[in-house]
Protein backbone atom coordinates (compact mmCIF):
# COMPACT_ATOMS: atom_id res chain seq x y z
CA UNK A 1 0.00 0.00 0.00
CA UNK A 2 1.24 3.24 -0.69
CA UNK A 3 0.23 6.79 0.72
CA UNK A 4 0.29 9.91 -1.95
CA UNK A 5 1.83 13.26 -0.60
CA UNK A 6 2.53 16.74 -1.39
CA UNK A 7 5.82 17.46 -1.85
CA UNK A 8 6.39 20.36 0.35
CA UNK A 9 5.38 17.86 3.37
CA UNK A 10 8.27 15.62 2.40
CA UNK A 11 10.62 18.24 2.15
CA UNK A 12 12.81 17.86 5.28
CA UNK A 13 13.02 13.83 5.16
CA UNK A 14 13.82 14.18 1.76
CA UNK A 15 16.14 16.91 1.89
CA UNK A 16 18.02 15.28 5.00
CA UNK A 17 18.38 11.80 3.03
CA UNK A 18 19.82 13.04 0.17
CA UNK A 19 22.48 14.20 1.93
CA UNK A 20 23.37 10.82 3.26
CA UNK A 21 22.58 9.42 -0.45
CA UNK A 22 19.00 8.21 -2.63
CA UNK A 23 18.78 6.46 -5.47
CA UNK A 24 18.41 7.85 -9.15
CA UNK A 25 16.60 5.59 -11.47
CA UNK A 26 16.50 5.52 -15.36
CA UNK A 27 15.62 3.17 -17.95
CA UNK A 28 15.71 3.90 -21.56
CA UNK A 29 14.81 1.18 -23.85
CA UNK A 30 14.72 -2.04 -21.84
CA UNK A 31 17.97 -0.91 -20.43
CA UNK A 32 17.49 0.30 -16.34
CA UNK A 33 20.39 1.39 -13.81
CA UNK A 34 19.94 3.18 -10.60
CA UNK A 35 23.21 5.41 -9.23
CA UNK A 36 24.06 6.73 -5.52
CA UNK A 37 23.25 10.97 -5.49
CA UNK A 38 23.73 12.68 -2.69
CA UNK A 39 23.04 16.55 -5.24
CA UNK A 40 19.66 17.51 -5.92
CA UNK A 41 17.03 20.43 -5.59
CA UNK A 42 13.63 20.50 -4.81
CA UNK A 43 11.39 23.40 -5.72
CA UNK A 44 8.29 24.70 -7.66
CA UNK A 45 9.34 26.29 -11.04
CA UNK A 46 6.86 26.92 -14.22
CA UNK A 47 3.41 26.23 -11.94
CA UNK A 48 4.31 22.78 -10.85
CA UNK A 49 6.74 20.89 -8.47
CA UNK A 50 10.09 19.86 -9.52
CA UNK A 51 13.05 17.75 -8.46
CA UNK A 52 16.47 18.53 -9.99
CA UNK A 53 19.19 15.71 -10.60
CA UNK A 54 22.49 15.91 -11.77
CA UNK A 55 24.64 13.67 -13.74
CA UNK A 56 28.29 13.53 -14.75
CA UNK A 57 29.11 12.72 -18.14
CA UNK A 58 31.33 10.21 -17.05
CA UNK A 59 28.06 8.09 -15.50
CA UNK A 60 26.77 5.28 -17.28
CA UNK A 61 23.34 6.63 -15.84
CA UNK A 62 24.45 9.46 -18.26
CA UNK A 63 23.97 6.97 -21.55
CA UNK A 64 20.80 6.29 -20.50
CA UNK A 65 19.10 9.44 -18.72
CA UNK A 66 20.40 11.68 -22.13
CA UNK A 67 17.34 9.29 -24.49
CA UNK A 68 14.84 9.78 -21.55
CA UNK A 69 12.15 11.48 -20.67
CA UNK A 70 11.35 10.27 -17.11
CA UNK A 71 13.30 9.63 -14.00
CA UNK A 72 12.67 8.10 -10.30
CA UNK A 73 14.18 9.01 -7.13
CA UNK A 74 14.47 6.52 -4.42
CA UNK A 75 14.96 7.29 -0.59
CA UNK A 76 15.87 4.90 2.22
CA UNK A 77 14.71 6.51 5.48
CA UNK A 78 16.20 3.76 7.71
CA UNK A 79 19.53 3.17 7.29
CA UNK A 80 18.46 0.34 5.37
CA UNK A 81 20.45 0.44 2.64
CA UNK A 82 23.58 2.27 3.77
CA UNK A 83 25.98 -0.05 2.05
CA UNK A 84 24.45 -0.57 -1.36
CA UNK A 85 24.17 3.60 -1.38
CA UNK A 86 28.18 2.99 -0.96
CA UNK A 87 28.14 0.53 -3.84
CA UNK A 88 25.62 2.04 -6.49
CA UNK A 89 27.51 5.68 -6.12
CA UNK A 90 31.31 3.78 -6.77
CA UNK A 91 30.53 1.02 -9.11
CA UNK A 92 29.06 1.31 -12.40
CA UNK A 93 26.16 -0.09 -14.44
CA UNK A 94 28.35 -1.12 -17.05
CA UNK A 95 30.32 -3.52 -14.74
CA UNK A 96 27.50 -5.11 -12.66
CA UNK A 97 23.83 -5.22 -12.78
CA UNK A 98 23.32 -3.23 -8.77
CA UNK A 99 20.01 -4.88 -8.55
CA UNK A 100 21.22 -8.32 -8.68
CA UNK A 101 24.40 -7.54 -7.12
CA UNK A 102 22.70 -5.34 -4.34
CA UNK A 103 19.58 -7.69 -4.39
CA UNK A 104 17.50 -4.06 -4.63
CA UNK A 105 13.56 -5.30 -5.77
CA UNK A 106 12.52 -3.11 -8.65
CA UNK A 107 8.55 -1.70 -8.51
CA UNK A 108 6.91 -0.06 -11.72
CA UNK A 109 6.44 3.11 -11.56
CA UNK A 110 2.57 4.58 -10.67
CA UNK A 111 2.97 7.17 -13.45
CA UNK A 112 5.94 6.25 -15.25
CA UNK A 113 7.40 3.53 -17.18
CA UNK A 114 10.91 3.66 -15.06
CA UNK A 115 10.95 1.36 -11.98
CA UNK A 116 11.31 2.59 -8.12
CA UNK A 117 13.58 0.46 -5.49
CA UNK A 118 10.48 -0.90 -3.68
CA UNK A 119 13.46 -1.33 -0.79
CA UNK A 120 13.01 2.42 -0.05
CA UNK A 121 10.49 4.45 1.70
CA UNK A 122 10.24 7.67 -0.55
CA UNK A 123 9.47 7.85 -4.19
CA UNK A 124 9.40 10.32 -6.70
CA UNK A 125 8.07 10.00 -10.03
CA UNK A 126 9.48 13.02 -12.27
CA UNK A 127 8.93 13.25 -15.72
CA UNK A 128 11.95 15.11 -17.48
CA UNK A 129 10.66 18.77 -18.65
CA UNK A 130 14.14 20.81 -19.00
CA UNK A 131 17.87 19.80 -18.84
CA UNK A 132 20.56 21.92 -19.49
CA UNK A 133 24.82 21.27 -19.48
CA UNK A 134 26.56 22.96 -16.75
CA UNK A 135 28.71 25.81 -18.59
CA UNK A 136 31.98 26.39 -16.07
CA UNK A 137 32.32 30.09 -17.09
CA UNK A 138 30.07 31.46 -14.53
CA UNK A 139 30.62 28.76 -12.08
CA UNK A 140 32.47 29.85 -8.53
CA UNK A 141 36.40 29.16 -9.24
CA UNK A 142 36.36 27.05 -5.65
CA UNK A 143 33.72 24.68 -6.30
CA UNK A 144 35.31 23.94 -10.52
CA UNK A 145 38.24 23.00 -8.42
CA UNK A 146 37.00 20.73 -5.55
CA UNK A 147 34.53 19.31 -7.52
CA UNK A 148 35.57 19.54 -11.23
CA UNK A 149 39.06 19.37 -11.20
CA UNK A 150 38.75 17.04 -14.38
CA UNK A 151 36.01 18.72 -15.82
CA UNK A 152 33.90 16.28 -15.73
CA UNK A 153 30.85 18.52 -15.37
CA UNK A 154 27.10 17.93 -14.46
CA UNK A 155 23.88 17.98 -16.98
CA UNK A 156 20.83 18.91 -15.00
CA UNK A 157 17.70 17.13 -15.24
CA UNK A 158 14.72 19.22 -13.85
CA UNK A 159 11.77 16.69 -13.63
CA UNK A 160 8.32 17.70 -12.47
CA UNK A 161 7.21 15.61 -9.96
CA UNK A 162 4.21 13.76 -10.99
CA UNK A 163 3.77 11.39 -7.97
CA UNK A 164 5.00 11.84 -4.37
CA UNK A 165 4.31 8.63 -2.18
CA UNK A 166 5.83 6.03 0.65
CA UNK A 167 4.95 3.33 1.95
CA UNK A 168 2.30 3.14 4.03
CA UNK A 169 2.87 2.38 7.60
CA UNK A 170 0.18 0.02 9.07
CA UNK A 171 0.70 0.41 13.22
CA UNK B 1 16.63 38.62 18.50
CA UNK B 2 16.82 36.20 15.53
CA UNK B 3 16.99 32.16 15.70
CA UNK B 4 19.57 30.43 13.17
CA UNK B 5 18.34 27.29 11.64
CA UNK B 6 19.90 24.10 9.13
CA UNK B 7 17.70 24.94 5.24
CA UNK B 8 15.93 21.35 5.74
CA UNK B 9 14.34 22.51 9.01
CA UNK B 10 12.53 25.51 6.97
CA UNK B 11 12.22 23.39 3.77
CA UNK B 12 8.60 22.60 4.38
CA UNK B 13 7.28 26.39 5.29
CA UNK B 14 9.56 28.15 2.37
CA UNK B 15 8.68 25.88 0.11
CA UNK B 16 4.81 26.23 0.49
CA UNK B 17 5.34 29.97 1.16
CA UNK B 18 7.15 30.28 -1.99
CA UNK B 19 4.40 29.45 -3.93
CA UNK B 20 2.72 32.34 -2.38
CA UNK B 21 5.32 34.49 -2.85
CA UNK B 22 8.70 35.64 -1.47
CA UNK B 23 10.87 38.41 -1.95
CA UNK B 24 13.95 38.51 -3.58
CA UNK B 25 16.17 41.09 -2.52
CA UNK B 26 19.42 42.39 -4.44
CA UNK B 27 22.18 45.00 -4.19
CA UNK B 28 24.37 46.07 -6.66
CA UNK B 29 26.39 49.15 -5.63
CA UNK B 30 24.10 51.39 -4.33
CA UNK B 31 20.80 50.26 -6.02
CA UNK B 32 18.45 47.77 -3.88
CA UNK B 33 15.45 45.97 -5.64
CA UNK B 34 13.19 43.79 -4.59
CA UNK B 35 10.96 41.40 -6.30
CA UNK B 36 8.23 38.81 -5.74
CA UNK B 37 8.98 35.06 -6.43
CA UNK B 38 7.16 32.29 -6.59
CA UNK B 39 9.18 30.02 -8.28
CA UNK B 40 12.55 28.68 -7.24
CA UNK B 41 14.53 25.95 -5.54
CA UNK B 42 15.78 24.33 -2.34
CA UNK B 43 18.44 21.81 -2.29
CA UNK B 44 22.18 20.48 -1.93
CA UNK B 45 24.50 21.05 -4.09
CA UNK B 46 28.37 20.75 -4.38
CA UNK B 47 28.43 19.72 -0.22
CA UNK B 48 26.63 23.10 0.38
CA UNK B 49 22.87 24.09 0.61
CA UNK B 50 21.79 26.23 -2.54
CA UNK B 51 18.26 28.36 -3.24
CA UNK B 52 17.93 28.65 -6.91
CA UNK B 53 16.55 31.72 -8.06
CA UNK B 54 15.02 32.30 -11.51
CA UNK B 55 14.92 35.94 -12.96
CA UNK B 56 13.94 37.22 -16.25
CA UNK B 57 15.97 39.49 -18.54
CA UNK B 58 13.26 42.11 -18.54
CA UNK B 59 12.99 42.78 -15.04
CA UNK B 60 14.88 45.23 -13.12
CA UNK B 61 16.27 43.18 -10.64
CA UNK B 62 18.24 41.11 -13.55
CA UNK B 63 20.21 44.48 -13.80
CA UNK B 64 21.10 44.28 -10.50
CA UNK B 65 21.98 41.12 -10.18
CA UNK B 66 23.68 40.26 -13.45
CA UNK B 67 26.24 42.04 -11.47
CA UNK B 68 25.96 41.02 -7.95
CA UNK B 69 27.49 38.31 -5.96
CA UNK B 70 24.89 37.56 -3.31
CA UNK B 71 21.14 37.86 -2.85
CA UNK B 72 18.33 37.55 0.01
CA UNK B 73 14.95 36.14 0.37
CA UNK B 74 13.02 36.83 2.74
CA UNK B 75 9.30 35.12 3.52
CA UNK B 76 6.37 36.52 4.86
CA UNK B 77 4.90 33.23 6.86
CA UNK B 78 1.72 35.05 8.30
CA UNK B 79 0.15 36.35 5.40
CA UNK B 80 0.83 39.71 6.30
CA UNK B 81 2.44 40.75 3.16
CA UNK B 82 0.08 39.75 0.85
CA UNK B 83 -0.49 43.00 -0.63
CA UNK B 84 2.91 43.98 -1.10
CA UNK B 85 4.16 40.55 -2.86
CA UNK B 86 1.25 41.30 -5.21
CA UNK B 87 2.46 45.16 -5.80
CA UNK B 88 6.27 44.17 -5.79
CA UNK B 89 5.49 41.27 -8.85
CA UNK B 90 3.66 43.77 -11.23
CA UNK B 91 5.40 47.19 -10.80
CA UNK B 92 8.95 47.74 -11.74
CA UNK B 93 11.69 49.32 -9.21
CA UNK B 94 12.51 51.36 -12.38
CA UNK B 95 9.41 52.95 -11.86
CA UNK B 96 9.10 53.20 -7.89
CA UNK B 97 11.00 52.48 -5.14
CA UNK B 98 8.84 49.60 -3.80
CA UNK B 99 10.31 49.93 -0.42
CA UNK B 100 9.04 53.46 0.19
CA UNK B 101 5.67 52.43 -1.19
CA UNK B 102 5.10 49.53 0.27
CA UNK B 103 6.72 50.88 3.50
CA UNK B 104 8.80 47.98 3.85
CA UNK B 105 11.87 47.97 6.40
CA UNK B 106 15.37 47.04 5.24
CA UNK B 107 17.73 45.42 7.58
CA UNK B 108 21.20 44.76 6.95
CA UNK B 109 21.99 41.08 6.53
CA UNK B 110 24.27 39.44 8.82
CA UNK B 111 26.39 37.78 6.45
CA UNK B 112 25.78 39.79 3.09
CA UNK B 113 25.85 43.37 2.19
CA UNK B 114 22.26 42.63 0.70
CA UNK B 115 19.60 43.52 3.16
CA UNK B 116 16.75 41.32 4.27
CA UNK B 117 13.10 42.47 4.77
CA UNK B 118 12.56 42.97 8.31
CA UNK B 119 8.70 42.55 7.70
CA UNK B 120 9.47 38.85 7.06
CA UNK B 121 9.63 36.31 8.96
CA UNK B 122 11.89 33.74 7.87
CA UNK B 123 15.08 34.97 5.80
CA UNK B 124 18.01 33.61 4.00
CA UNK B 125 21.57 35.31 2.76
CA UNK B 126 23.10 33.98 -0.26
CA UNK B 127 26.58 33.69 -1.82
CA UNK B 128 26.17 33.45 -5.98
CA UNK B 129 27.97 30.38 -6.86
CA UNK B 130 26.79 29.40 -10.21
CA UNK B 131 24.10 31.39 -12.75
CA UNK B 132 23.26 30.25 -16.13
CA UNK B 133 21.13 31.40 -18.69
CA UNK B 134 18.28 29.13 -19.85
CA UNK B 135 18.20 27.79 -23.28
CA UNK B 136 14.94 26.75 -24.91
CA UNK B 137 16.00 24.04 -26.34
CA UNK B 138 15.80 21.36 -24.22
CA UNK B 139 12.49 22.53 -22.92
CA UNK B 140 8.82 21.26 -22.70
CA UNK B 141 6.95 22.45 -25.46
CA UNK B 142 3.99 23.32 -23.11
CA UNK B 143 5.85 25.05 -20.40
CA UNK B 144 7.40 26.79 -23.30
CA UNK B 145 4.28 28.19 -24.67
CA UNK B 146 2.65 28.98 -21.61
CA UNK B 147 5.61 30.66 -19.59
CA UNK B 148 7.65 32.22 -22.29
CA UNK B 149 5.25 33.50 -25.02
CA UNK B 150 7.88 36.07 -25.77
CA UNK B 151 10.99 34.54 -25.06
CA UNK B 152 11.67 36.06 -21.82
CA UNK B 153 13.38 33.50 -20.43
CA UNK B 154 14.86 33.22 -16.86
CA UNK B 155 18.54 33.07 -16.44
CA UNK B 156 18.90 30.64 -12.64
CA UNK B 157 21.06 32.08 -9.68
CA UNK B 158 22.46 29.63 -7.26
CA UNK B 159 23.12 31.33 -4.30
CA UNK B 160 24.93 29.38 -1.15
CA UNK B 161 22.79 29.86 1.19
CA UNK B 162 25.54 31.27 4.04
CA UNK B 163 22.73 32.30 6.59
CA UNK B 164 19.21 30.54 7.13
CA UNK B 165 17.30 32.22 10.49
CA UNK B 166 13.91 33.63 11.59
CA UNK B 167 12.45 36.38 13.97
CA UNK B 168 12.74 34.55 17.31
CA UNK B 169 9.14 34.30 18.78
CA UNK B 170 9.18 35.52 22.33
CA UNK B 171 6.35 34.09 24.26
Amino acid sequence: MYKEFDFCEVSQELLQQLQKGAFLTVKSGNKVNTMTIAWGSLGYMWNRPVFTAMVRYSRYTYELIKDASEFTVSFPLKGQLDRTLSVCGTKSGRDIDKFKECSLTLKEGVSTETPIIDDCDLHLECRIVYSQEMNAEKLDGKIKGSSYPEGNYHVFYFGEIVKVYRKEVWV
